[in-house]
Protein backbone atom coordinates (compact mmCIF):
# COMPACT_ATOMS: atom_id res chain seq x y z
CA UNK A 1 0.00 0.00 0.00
CA UNK A 2 1.63 3.37 -0.92
CA UNK A 3 1.54 5.92 1.79
CA UNK A 4 2.43 9.54 1.83
CA UNK A 5 3.85 11.10 4.72
CA UNK A 6 2.44 13.87 6.38
CA UNK A 7 2.68 15.99 9.59
CA UNK A 8 0.27 15.55 12.70
CA UNK A 9 -0.47 18.32 15.02
CA UNK A 10 -1.40 18.68 17.87
CA UNK A 11 -2.60 21.17 20.22
CA UNK A 12 -4.24 20.75 23.77
CA UNK A 13 -5.30 24.39 24.84
CA UNK A 14 -8.23 25.49 27.40
CA UNK A 15 -11.71 25.48 25.88
CA UNK A 16 -11.92 29.37 25.36
CA UNK A 17 -8.65 29.38 23.27
CA UNK A 18 -10.59 26.88 20.79
CA UNK A 19 -11.95 29.63 18.29
CA UNK A 20 -8.81 30.99 17.75
CA UNK A 21 -6.71 28.03 17.08
CA UNK A 22 -9.13 26.74 14.63
CA UNK A 23 -9.13 29.93 12.86
CA UNK A 24 -5.68 29.89 12.99
CA UNK A 25 -5.46 26.53 11.84
CA UNK A 26 -7.80 27.54 8.50
CA UNK A 27 -6.17 30.86 7.87
CA UNK A 28 -2.57 28.36 7.52
CA UNK A 29 -4.17 26.65 4.74
CA UNK A 30 -5.01 23.00 6.59
CA UNK A 31 -8.02 21.14 5.00
CA UNK A 32 -9.09 19.90 8.12
CA UNK A 33 -8.77 19.10 12.17
CA UNK A 34 -10.49 16.90 14.37
CA UNK A 35 -11.61 18.35 18.11
CA UNK A 36 -11.24 15.42 21.12
CA UNK A 37 -12.45 16.26 24.42
CA UNK A 38 -10.15 15.69 27.30
CA UNK A 39 -11.40 14.70 31.00
CA UNK A 40 -9.14 16.12 33.17
CA UNK A 41 -4.97 16.83 33.39
CA UNK A 42 -2.22 18.26 35.20
CA UNK A 43 0.55 21.08 33.79
CA UNK A 44 2.29 24.06 34.44
CA UNK A 45 -0.71 25.49 35.89
CA UNK A 46 -1.43 23.34 38.05
CA UNK A 47 -4.40 20.62 37.77
CA UNK A 48 -7.79 20.95 36.16
CA UNK A 49 -11.10 18.58 35.50
CA UNK A 50 -13.38 18.74 33.05
CA UNK A 51 -17.08 19.73 34.36
CA UNK A 52 -15.65 22.43 36.87
CA UNK A 53 -18.25 25.16 37.49
CA UNK A 54 -16.36 27.66 35.67
CA UNK A 55 -15.59 26.17 32.69
CA UNK A 56 -12.90 27.44 32.26
CA UNK A 57 -10.14 24.88 32.81
CA UNK A 58 -11.88 22.16 30.47
CA UNK A 59 -9.26 21.19 27.81
CA UNK A 60 -9.82 20.28 24.21
CA UNK A 61 -7.34 18.54 22.08
CA UNK A 62 -6.99 19.80 18.38
CA UNK A 63 -5.38 17.17 15.52
CA UNK A 64 -4.68 18.23 12.05
CA UNK A 65 -3.03 16.50 9.29
CA UNK A 66 -1.09 18.26 6.68
CA UNK A 67 1.75 18.73 4.65
CA UNK A 68 5.37 19.18 6.50
CA UNK A 69 4.97 23.36 5.28
CA UNK A 70 1.87 23.74 6.73
CA UNK A 71 2.65 22.09 9.78
CA UNK A 72 5.41 24.37 10.55
CA UNK A 73 3.59 27.49 10.13
CA UNK A 74 0.90 25.93 12.43
CA UNK A 75 3.22 25.11 15.24
CA UNK A 76 5.07 28.30 15.00
CA UNK A 77 2.03 30.19 14.96
CA UNK A 78 0.23 28.29 17.19
CA UNK A 79 3.48 28.63 19.76
CA UNK A 80 3.35 32.45 19.68
CA UNK A 81 -0.27 32.85 19.70
CA UNK A 82 -0.20 30.41 23.19
CA UNK A 83 3.04 31.39 24.67
CA UNK A 84 1.52 32.76 27.75
CA UNK A 85 -1.03 30.14 28.09
CA UNK A 86 -0.26 26.52 29.60
CA UNK A 87 -1.07 25.23 25.96
CA UNK A 88 1.15 22.39 24.48
CA UNK A 89 1.63 21.92 20.96
CA UNK A 90 3.17 18.48 19.53
CA UNK A 91 4.46 17.95 15.96
CA UNK A 92 4.77 13.63 15.05
CA UNK A 93 5.34 11.72 11.52
CA UNK A 94 2.36 9.97 10.38
CA UNK A 95 1.52 8.29 6.79
CA UNK A 96 -1.84 8.64 5.34
CA UNK A 97 -3.01 6.92 2.01
CA UNK A 98 -5.49 9.55 0.61
CA UNK A 99 -2.31 12.17 -0.99
CA UNK A 100 -4.92 14.44 -1.89
CA UNK A 101 -6.90 15.32 0.97
CA UNK A 102 -4.09 16.98 3.12
CA UNK B 1 13.43 -1.94 29.25
CA UNK B 2 13.02 -3.33 25.97
CA UNK B 3 10.83 -2.08 23.59
CA UNK B 4 8.65 -3.90 20.30
CA UNK B 5 8.41 -1.77 17.32
CA UNK B 6 4.31 -2.09 15.96
CA UNK B 7 1.93 0.40 13.68
CA UNK B 8 -0.67 2.36 15.69
CA UNK B 9 -3.47 2.55 12.77
CA UNK B 10 -6.00 5.70 13.45
CA UNK B 11 -9.18 5.42 11.37
CA UNK B 12 -11.94 8.64 11.57
CA UNK B 13 -15.08 7.73 10.28
CA UNK B 14 -18.85 8.82 10.73
CA UNK B 15 -20.54 6.60 13.11
CA UNK B 16 -22.70 5.00 11.15
CA UNK B 17 -19.87 3.14 9.60
CA UNK B 18 -18.00 2.22 12.86
CA UNK B 19 -19.12 -1.18 12.79
CA UNK B 20 -17.79 -1.80 9.30
CA UNK B 21 -14.71 -0.54 10.31
CA UNK B 22 -14.48 -2.76 13.64
CA UNK B 23 -15.65 -5.84 11.56
CA UNK B 24 -12.82 -5.09 9.34
CA UNK B 25 -10.26 -4.93 12.03
CA UNK B 26 -11.60 -7.54 13.71
CA UNK B 27 -11.34 -9.66 10.30
CA UNK B 28 -7.54 -8.66 9.98
CA UNK B 29 -6.39 -10.12 12.52
CA UNK B 30 -5.88 -7.36 15.30
CA UNK B 31 -6.22 -8.26 18.52
CA UNK B 32 -7.76 -5.58 19.42
CA UNK B 33 -9.26 -1.34 19.34
CA UNK B 34 -9.82 1.46 20.94
CA UNK B 35 -12.93 3.90 20.35
CA UNK B 36 -12.44 7.39 20.88
CA UNK B 37 -15.53 9.98 20.52
CA UNK B 38 -14.62 13.36 19.05
CA UNK B 39 -16.31 17.16 19.62
CA UNK B 40 -16.06 18.56 16.78
CA UNK B 41 -14.08 18.99 13.40
CA UNK B 42 -13.25 19.99 9.59
CA UNK B 43 -13.01 18.28 6.65
CA UNK B 44 -13.58 17.67 2.73
CA UNK B 45 -17.09 17.29 3.31
CA UNK B 46 -17.54 21.02 5.67
CA UNK B 47 -17.70 21.19 9.35
CA UNK B 48 -19.11 18.84 11.49
CA UNK B 49 -19.89 18.44 15.31
CA UNK B 50 -21.16 15.65 17.70
CA UNK B 51 -24.76 16.32 18.78
CA UNK B 52 -26.11 17.09 15.52
CA UNK B 53 -29.85 16.56 15.56
CA UNK B 54 -29.46 14.10 12.64
CA UNK B 55 -26.64 11.78 14.16
CA UNK B 56 -25.27 11.43 11.28
CA UNK B 57 -22.21 13.59 11.55
CA UNK B 58 -20.96 12.49 14.09
CA UNK B 59 -17.34 10.86 14.30
CA UNK B 60 -15.44 8.82 16.16
CA UNK B 61 -11.55 7.66 15.97
CA UNK B 62 -10.62 4.07 16.15
CA UNK B 63 -7.00 2.94 17.23
CA UNK B 64 -5.50 0.09 16.71
CA UNK B 65 -1.78 -0.99 17.91
CA UNK B 66 -0.98 -4.37 15.78
CA UNK B 67 2.19 -5.50 13.50
CA UNK B 68 3.38 -3.88 9.76
CA UNK B 69 1.85 -6.86 8.09
CA UNK B 70 -1.76 -6.54 9.89
CA UNK B 71 -1.66 -2.67 9.72
CA UNK B 72 -0.92 -2.64 6.26
CA UNK B 73 -3.92 -4.70 5.48
CA UNK B 74 -6.10 -2.27 7.63
CA UNK B 75 -5.32 0.40 6.03
CA UNK B 76 -5.75 -0.81 2.12
CA UNK B 77 -8.73 -2.22 2.71
CA UNK B 78 -10.19 0.59 5.04
CA UNK B 79 -8.96 2.39 2.12
CA UNK B 80 -11.18 0.60 0.01
CA UNK B 81 -14.07 0.64 1.99
CA UNK B 82 -13.74 4.33 3.19
CA UNK B 83 -13.12 5.73 0.00
CA UNK B 84 -16.26 7.39 -1.18
CA UNK B 85 -16.40 8.75 2.54
CA UNK B 86 -14.93 11.29 4.08
CA UNK B 87 -12.64 9.13 6.53
CA UNK B 88 -9.42 9.83 7.68
CA UNK B 89 -6.68 6.74 8.16
CA UNK B 90 -3.16 7.34 9.55
CA UNK B 91 -0.59 5.00 10.13
CA UNK B 92 2.13 5.99 12.79
CA UNK B 93 5.05 4.03 14.55
CA UNK B 94 4.72 3.57 18.07
CA UNK B 95 6.96 1.01 20.72
CA UNK B 96 4.81 -1.66 22.96
CA UNK B 97 6.09 -3.72 26.12
CA UNK B 98 4.20 -6.47 25.65
CA UNK B 99 5.01 -7.57 22.19
CA UNK B 100 2.75 -11.18 22.56
CA UNK B 101 -0.44 -8.59 23.36
CA UNK B 102 -0.65 -7.43 19.61
CA UNK C 1 10.71 27.18 13.83
CA UNK C 2 13.00 24.92 16.43
CA UNK C 3 11.41 21.98 17.64
CA UNK C 4 12.85 19.32 20.44
CA UNK C 5 12.92 15.37 20.61
CA UNK C 6 10.26 14.07 23.45
CA UNK C 7 8.14 11.20 24.19
CA UNK C 8 4.95 10.86 23.84
CA UNK C 9 3.69 7.79 26.60
CA UNK C 10 0.20 6.43 26.31
CA UNK C 11 -1.39 4.26 28.78
CA UNK C 12 -4.73 3.20 28.08
CA UNK C 13 -6.34 1.28 31.40
CA UNK C 14 -9.49 0.85 33.49
CA UNK C 15 -10.32 3.70 35.36
CA UNK C 16 -10.19 2.10 38.95
CA UNK C 17 -6.35 1.92 38.11
CA UNK C 18 -5.84 5.67 37.20
CA UNK C 19 -5.20 7.34 40.42
CA UNK C 20 -2.44 4.94 40.48
CA UNK C 21 -0.93 5.41 36.79
CA UNK C 22 -1.81 9.64 38.10
CA UNK C 23 0.54 8.98 40.85
CA UNK C 24 3.16 7.43 39.74
CA UNK C 25 3.88 9.57 36.11
CA UNK C 26 3.52 12.59 39.02
CA UNK C 27 6.49 10.53 40.90
CA UNK C 28 8.57 9.79 38.37
CA UNK C 29 9.12 13.41 37.62
CA UNK C 30 6.39 14.15 34.37
CA UNK C 31 5.17 17.62 34.45
CA UNK C 32 2.15 16.31 33.17
CA UNK C 33 -0.17 14.27 31.79
CA UNK C 34 -3.79 14.54 30.21
CA UNK C 35 -6.59 12.19 30.42
CA UNK C 36 -8.63 11.13 27.42
CA UNK C 37 -11.96 9.43 28.12
CA UNK C 38 -12.47 6.80 25.67
CA UNK C 39 -15.93 5.17 24.57
CA UNK C 40 -15.51 1.34 23.59
CA UNK C 41 -12.79 -1.19 22.59
CA UNK C 42 -11.70 -4.89 22.60
CA UNK C 43 -8.68 -6.30 23.76
CA UNK C 44 -7.70 -9.69 25.54
CA UNK C 45 -10.03 -9.43 27.97
CA UNK C 46 -13.17 -9.13 25.31
CA UNK C 47 -15.09 -5.94 24.00
CA UNK C 48 -16.13 -3.07 26.96
CA UNK C 49 -18.16 0.17 26.16
CA UNK C 50 -18.36 3.34 28.73
CA UNK C 51 -20.72 3.41 30.64
CA UNK C 52 -21.81 -0.52 31.64
CA UNK C 53 -23.21 -0.34 34.84
CA UNK C 54 -20.56 -1.78 36.73
CA UNK C 55 -18.20 1.07 35.42
CA UNK C 56 -15.03 -1.28 36.20
CA UNK C 57 -14.66 -1.95 32.21
CA UNK C 58 -14.70 1.75 31.73
CA UNK C 59 -11.02 2.71 29.74
CA UNK C 60 -9.32 6.06 30.08
CA UNK C 61 -5.93 6.83 28.27
CA UNK C 62 -3.41 8.98 29.79
CA UNK C 63 -1.10 11.27 27.54
CA UNK C 64 2.48 12.43 28.57
CA UNK C 65 4.70 14.22 26.80
CA UNK C 66 8.79 13.43 28.84
CA UNK C 67 11.81 13.26 28.52
CA UNK C 68 13.65 9.74 27.01
CA UNK C 69 14.55 8.81 30.22
CA UNK C 70 11.46 9.84 32.02
CA UNK C 71 9.46 8.25 29.24
CA UNK C 72 11.94 4.84 30.10
CA UNK C 73 10.56 4.86 33.93
CA UNK C 74 7.34 5.10 32.93
CA UNK C 75 6.94 2.71 30.56
CA UNK C 76 9.19 0.35 32.98
CA UNK C 77 7.45 0.95 36.24
CA UNK C 78 3.83 0.94 34.22
CA UNK C 79 4.19 -2.02 32.69
CA UNK C 80 5.56 -4.30 36.35
CA UNK C 81 2.09 -2.46 37.59
CA UNK C 82 0.17 -3.54 34.63
CA UNK C 83 1.28 -7.07 34.37
CA UNK C 84 -2.00 -8.83 35.43
CA UNK C 85 -4.47 -6.10 33.29
CA UNK C 86 -5.29 -5.87 30.10
CA UNK C 87 -3.51 -2.51 29.65
CA UNK C 88 -1.96 -1.06 26.86
CA UNK C 89 1.31 1.33 27.22
CA UNK C 90 2.58 3.08 23.92
CA UNK C 91 5.48 4.77 23.35
CA UNK C 92 6.67 7.03 20.77
CA UNK C 93 8.62 10.26 19.07
CA UNK C 94 7.03 13.62 18.99
CA UNK C 95 8.76 17.32 18.72
CA UNK C 96 7.84 20.26 20.90
CA UNK C 97 8.88 23.70 21.06
CA UNK C 98 8.99 24.40 24.41
CA UNK C 99 11.57 22.23 26.11
CA UNK C 100 11.32 23.92 29.58
CA UNK C 101 7.71 22.54 29.85
CA UNK C 102 8.73 19.06 29.76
Amino acid sequence: MRTHPKKKVEIIVERPLLPAVLDLVDGLGATGYTVLRTERGRGQSGAWQAGDLSGASDRVMVVVITSDAVADRIVERAYEMLESYTAIVLLSDVAVVRHDHF
